[in-house]
């Protein structure tokens, strides 16, 4: 049993991660000490979920400093480090907000980073916590309904999180009301977020589960064994469109069919203002080689390639509430992010 | 390249199936001479596919009969040993109706027998070929539109079949017609009909193709960059609800809100009129380990459950066409298989 579930940790030693990739088999850490290692480790998805990526990008800058230092970069060397760190990934707009964040501080020194990215980390601990609350409260309220079967897609856990989880902390804030009779966690294919990381995480938190494939979820909420699908967010548009993984527009999609809610929950961090709907947030495409292979196994034939955009996107008439550190937001019913 | 696609076939040596559960890596003969095996077989989706399953179930009772005669079996013994095979899985109805089919001719003996098998087998050749054309006709005209991009879910092609296809031979006979721009062919987890069995059926047919994990069906659906799914069928009720391979329910849903056509492609023997709705149909539930591991490697952690229901059912409101050889029937506006 792991308590300590700190996906991204800043100690004497620079920045530490849960190696995302060997879980839940194994459960070690990666030490990052230059800027290569941490860009390699987000795009393998050794460290991964938005608000993870956010901390680990604030931390990031304070690696690139004292890496410029030991290896006596110019001012501009180092800025295109921490620029290949805020651009590994597209999709996910926490990454790039959580370099952003520290930016200003740079002059100030590594010690005056690694603070403002330690205030970012307790934040996001705090908001999620927050959020889980919220979204709970709005959840018995809709439903009506204890214990719930709730249902989640792919990892926004506190693997996904500086701790506690978005999604997961919705979940495990359920679970200390009692509330929760039992989660389904879709795998979460091609690289098993779900089966991998959400299953450990539930495990750990011992609340009762089953893992099913993906291709299960429309179907089993279409049975009725559902009361509630809650999922975290990559990227939030100002119309309320959501950008999650592969996946969750078909849980919403069935969510509405069966007339249960569909819920995000995410950091306000999460919601990009800049973008106006889920047409102009950029899908990151992954290597086609993820959907083919099965830890290291081909499973097609020779001459086979893959299809493989990591995220999609949920229309906002599909999501029911999106639950933020700031309240409540009825999505479907016409409440946007945008301030009116 | 493999042009003998035969699933299943009888020979001097008895029934040869293609042992499915190697493909794409090997291509291998599976020879049963006795029930057992046979029952095996079905069980672990050596042989699998609706209509393949009827085919095998008519020579099965031979093998059955053979068997009999070589053990010096009771009449009740040989029965019960049929009977084992006609129930070695629930939820498509050719299996029973392959045994069913041939059982007037035990009487008579193993040739006669063997030879009613082999007209069921003949006719579904045809009778796909048959569905191919109508299918095709029904969609060129539907969508107005060419070269078609397709969506298929699981395995509906020869290696499902006596041979040709069902949803694949629509494919195929789209393809002859030069009216495929590619196929997106859904992996279909947890076993893997789709990556293993219908990306190989394409690479030998020369069909252009993309391999996507289930999760992204409802997404690449609904970024319209598909034309039409085509889909095969475990059974069909009386009200024109149709059991398939888990997920086909997602894919219907997304069809449903992109407004292009989902068509299901099966032979008439498919239908069952004693089965009102989709509601009374058997979901075959198989065990959870199949969504756990893969090759023997667990994904999940120690002490993971997983769900595995086999089948979906798919609403009636959502079948825009079922192609049989008997014609089209438009499903959603109301047309259902039950004579008017």
């Amino acid at each position: 049993m792991v308590n300590d579930i700190r996906a991204v940790a800043w100690t004497d030693d620079g920045l530490r991660l849960i190696d995302q990739t060997v879980l839940p088999g194994r459960f070690e850490h990666l030490h990052v000490r230059d800027t290569g290692t941490l860009v390699d480790a987000i795009r393998r998805l050794a460290v991964r979920g938005a608000p993870a990526l956010g901390v680990a990008g604030a931390f990031g800058v304070a690696i690139a400093m004292i890496e410029a230092e030991r290896q006596g970069w110019t001012a501009g060397e180092r800025d295109a480090a921490i620029d290949r760190i805020r651009s590994a990934r597209p999709t996910a707009v926490n990454l790039a907000a959580g370099v952003d964040r520290v930016l200003p501080f740079v002059p100030e020194g590594v010690d005056a980073v690694v603070a403002e990215a330690r205030k970012l980390l307790d934040e996001d601990v705090r908001n999620n916590q927050s959020i889980g609350r919220g979204g709970a409260d709005w959840i018995l309220a809709r439903t009506g309904k204890r214990p719930l079967r709730v249902l989640t897609h792919c990892n926004a856990g506190a693997l996904a999180t500086a701790g506690w989880g978005t999604a997961f902390g919705v979940i495990r804030e359920l679970a200390q009301r009692d509330a929760v009779e039992l989660v389904y966690a879709d795998e979460t294919r091609p690289l098993l977020q779900g089966s991998r990381l959400t299953a450990w995480e539930l495990e750990q938190a011992g609340i009762p589960y089953l893992v099913q494939a993906d291709g299960a979820a429309a179907s089993t909420i279409l049975r009725g064994l559902v009361d509630v699908a809650v999922i975290g967010a990559d990227r939030i548009a100002a119309n309320g469109d959501v950008a999650n993984k592969i996946g969750s527009v078909g849980v919403a999609l069935a969510c509405a069919d069966a007339g249960i809610p569909f819920v995000v929950a995410a950091p306000w961090s999460t919601v990009d203002l800049n973008t106006p709907s889920g047409e102009e947030i950029p899908i990151e495409e992954r290597p086609g080689d993820e959907v083919l292979t099965w830890e290291g196994l081909t499973v097609a034939p020779p001459g086979a390639r893959g299809f493989n955009p990591a995220f999609d996107v949920i229309p906002a008439r599909l999501v029911a509430a999106l639950a933020t550190e700031t309240g409540i937001l009825e999505i479907a019913k016409g409440e946007t992010p945008l301030p009116s």
